[in-house]
């Protein structure tokens, strides 16, 4: 048997086209493609307003059930099934996010999925791609820059410098500068005070361009970010201190979607790569929407599992954009499944149909919250060289109770041939006409309530808690006028509740509501349940240093 | 009489070519250039190996008088001599830096030229370009996360936190950040210690990705770089932190140099942009040299007047990167020279032909100073409309004394067809074969007496002075093998002295040497005298106030 190859040999291997024949696969003239490189293209503004009025094609979400160490291969699973269905003759396309730098250098490989389901070019996807979070980090940072420069020159608006809100963000796993004091040195280098930096991935500025339809959108979404409070606590935005223009300046090209190809020449835009925490976690709205024009079928991923991803996706995604999910296709791993059902990493190798049944738990309630949104799912097993045949069975046999469907996918080891039942299945799913999506609140519905709905049709929890300060928070952004925007829940992704330790399926617990924040120009107001890490740290042997160039000049050690 | 039009409504009219036409201009066939959109390219690094045997063109330096307020037209005199070979039949291009993001939001208008001589895409220039910068402040803040990662994790180097020489770097202007705190926190975030940000134009990784030959040297450079110390002051390189590899990784494609064209479609390789003052000032060597095995000649700048920019020009990317320029042209405005001779800058509108000789004195010491380096000289008096024939009959009579020749150029109005005469010249000048290039002092020669022979050859200072510190440190790196370095002197721009004040040719004033700096990897060491600021900020009404998209979608007052 031949030695397995690593996904950058696969992907070194590839037989790429130019990305001008990916582009005309599309229908896309290759004027409009602003080429990067021989195999990376933005499209180009124009363009699409010129297809706004085609007709759209399906979306299909993948999302997964909780993670776990053992990995599910949810961007790996909605590859294969793009690949899949153009196999079985649809015109299909991905949307995929755009992975982030500062963790490549980590310990998480790279995220253009994996084996004979990728995207590429890999490297420079993982790595600076189209500029697109340099762009994000540089407006984000000038509106930093402006801020403590409105202050340093007498501070008209009367910012309270310990309420200022927006921090600084930077593309690097960097620890030291979670929390800094800023301004040091004396009189010409301004006041000091608390500061701190995020990760680009989670900047407001990220979530906003992820959600913005158009350049004018864009730069009416950047004047409402809320800078800062003063000391009456009214906000101070970014429109007051004339940073939107500027921002808008520095994002436009960054809000062109971006054009590459699968392994198997298929088309996929990769654009956009907010948090799947304190934001909501999918490729951008510009290129979804674009994508449904182009294509008969469109396969997104949303982050985490299904409980924060998908329910972000519709609550969020769809309900701003007017998109209507035709179906969802849930992952999950035996190997993840049996992690659910309480067997340790290292005894993964072993059958243990006992405990696969028990996880099963975890993957059912993932299927019926995809039903309460109105959208009819399948589950994609990505399968494993260890998975033995009675844990397979033991998974379908679960899914059929809850009136389902799994399908063993074999993507990773053969590309689109691993995927075609399971794109038979969600091409039957979706012409069905089964899909009645709606989102899971009203707009009407008060804040809190919203969290309560989410704890307790989402998670299965008795109820959301909260203290005083953060339900009289709420109540004056409802007063505010912000009580019409949907909740962006911040939770562990590795459980229904807020114990990143009790897998599987548990009910009845509390989810407490440590903190709210107003994403004013995203539109969401962000519930945080438990720590959140908006700056990640390097391990203690990162992955950057066994990353080099060889001899040949081709990279090394970036996976 | 027709409006005049702004540089960016002239670069916006411009009637560009597709950058595969450019780049057949110099044998660079399409599958070795990299397109970034439809008017910018890299150059692959095969394409470059495979031209090292072609013969090298002639070299010319643009250079300046010490600049004022009034402005030089360094940039801007540059393309338009590149503009005017070529419209004499020679085979030319022009060889600049890339600006740097920051400064567009503060005061600073673009760095692409102006008037008739500008390099386009001007607005793409002047913002994220191709990413080279971004790409630099990633591989600098990488190197930065990993030092304090490294001391985060039990510091097996012992590096003394209060030593650590290596700060962060963000592409903004942005005082607050000069001077921090950082760790803060608890234990999770490290160990507080003082640290601080430069502007990413003021990182050793740019002007080692300036003075590279190829990406192994890079990768060795990288290594070279000195992170801090311990406490028995030892040194510790990125190399003893693995750092080196990951950045050469992040750095692969900004090391290819940038092709563009000019508004009269000649080609232009922009790329790199070091400080001027803590570093060398040049755009990058593997540009140069590549230009040169391209074009018959090459224009290229330096940075600031000829007592900084040539001096480093010379002394530091001629005498490491093995060029022999053929000559130079030091640029001058009449409004410039009356600045040098005593004018106020609200008087500069009246006739002066007695200032204007009095302010010749300024222009003299840099012909003089060149011709020092063996290279021969021509003054190029960069024309505005209130220039008087007294004024310029004076310029052109005083450098004849000087056995010179000052020719009146008008290509900000006309283009080529204003550099005729000056690219005639500059051809003779070239083909004369008189130049007899040698830097100022040899390798061998020891640290300080490299200081000082600058401070009396080209400051005309009677000596450098600097306390016991300074001296015993350049007495520690001789010993440590770094005492072949050239020196990169750190001192303001606008003066012959370290008096800002001191305009035209001051004479036997001391420069004082406040510090010295190792730039390990970089190879040279920088002698700083007098204040100089490596984190600018912004005015008190900055300019990014006033850039926005307008409804068509192009970017307004950016310049």
């Amino acid at each position: 048997m031949a030695a397995v190859k690593s996904d950058i040999e696969i992907a070194r291997a590839a037989s790429k086209k130019p990305i001008q024949e990916i582009g005309a696969k599309l229908g896309i003239p290759s004027e409009h493609l602003l080429p990067y490189g021989h195999d990376k293209a933005k499209i180009s503004a124009e363009f699409i307003s010129s297809v706004q009025n085609n007709e759209d094609g399906k979306l299909i979400l993948v999302t997964a059930i909780n993670p776990t160490p053992a990995g599910e291969g949810k961007t790996t699973t909605t590859v294969g099934l793009g690949d899949g269905l153009n196999r079985i003759g649809k015109k299909a396309m991905v949307c995929l996010r755009e992975p982030s730098l500062g963790p490549c250098f980590g310990v998480k490989g790279g995220a253009a999925g994996g084996g004979y389901a990728q995207i590429v070019p890999m490297e420079d996807i993982n790595l600076h791609f189209t500029g697109d979070f340099h762009a994000i980090t540089s407006a984000h940072n000038l509106l930093s820059a402006m801020i403590d420069n409105h202050i340093y020159w007498g501070n008209a608006l009367e910012i309270d410098t310990r309420r200022v809100a927006w921090r600084r963000v930077m593309d690097m796993n960097d620890r030291a500068l979670r929390q800094i004091v800023c301004s040091l040195g004396g009189v010409t280098n301004g006041f000091p005070r608390e500061a701190g930096f995020d990760i680009t991935v989670a900047s407001e500025v990220m979530a906003i361009l992820c959600l913005a339809s158009d350049l004018k959108d864009l730069e009416r979404r950047l004047g409402d970010i809320i800078i800062g409070y003063r000391r009456d606590k009214s906000a101070v935005y970014a429109r007051d201190i004339k940073a939107d223009g500027a921002m808008a300046v520095l994002l436009k090209d960054a809000m062109a979607p971006n054009l590459v190809q699968t392994l198997e020449n298929n088309p996929a835009f990769v654009h956009g790569g907010p948090f799947a925490n304190i934001a909501h976690g999918c490729n951008s709205v510009v290129a979804t929407t674009t994508a449904l024009k182009l294509a008969d079928y469109v396969v997104t991923e949303a982050g985490f599992g299904a409980d924060l991803g998908a329910e972000k996706f519709f609550d969020i995604k769809c309900r701003k954009a007017g998109l209507k999910p035709a179906a969802a296709v849930i992952v999950a791993t035996i190997r993840a499944i049996k992690m659910n059902g309480g067997v340790k990493k290292d005894d993964l190798g072993a059958e243990n149909v006992a405990a696969v049944k028990k996880g099963c738990a975890n993957l059912g309630r993932h299927i019926e919250n995809v039903k309460q949104f109105g959208v009819p799912a399948v589950v994609a097993i990505n399968h494993f060289i260890s998975d033995t045949d009675a844990e397979i069975e033991a998974v379908k046999a679960y899914v059929r109770s809850m009136g389902a469907e799994a399908i063993v996918c074999m993507h990773w080891a053969k590309g689109s041939e691993g995927t075609v039942e399971l794109a038979e299945r969600v091409v039957a799913l979706a012409e069905s006409g089964s899909a009645q999506f709606s989102p899971l609140y009203a707009d009407e519905m008060p804040l809190f309530e919203k969290i309560n709905t989410i704890v307790r049709r989402v998670y299965r929890g008795s109820e959301a808690i909260a203290d005083k300060a953060v339900r009289d928070q709420l109540h004056q952004w409802e007063q505010a006028g912000y009580g019409n925007l949907p909740v962006c829940m911040a939770k562990t992704q590795y459980s229904f509740s807020t114990d990143p330790n009790l897998r599987g399926a548990p009910v009845d617990h509390v989810v407490p509501v440590r903190e709210v924040r107003l994403a004013a120009g995203a539109g969401f107001i962000v519930a945080i349940c438990g720590e959140i890490m908006t700056m990640p740290g390097l391990p203690k042997q990162p992955s950057s240093e066994k990353i080099f160039l060889n001899d040949a000049g081709y990279i090394e050690g970036l996976f």
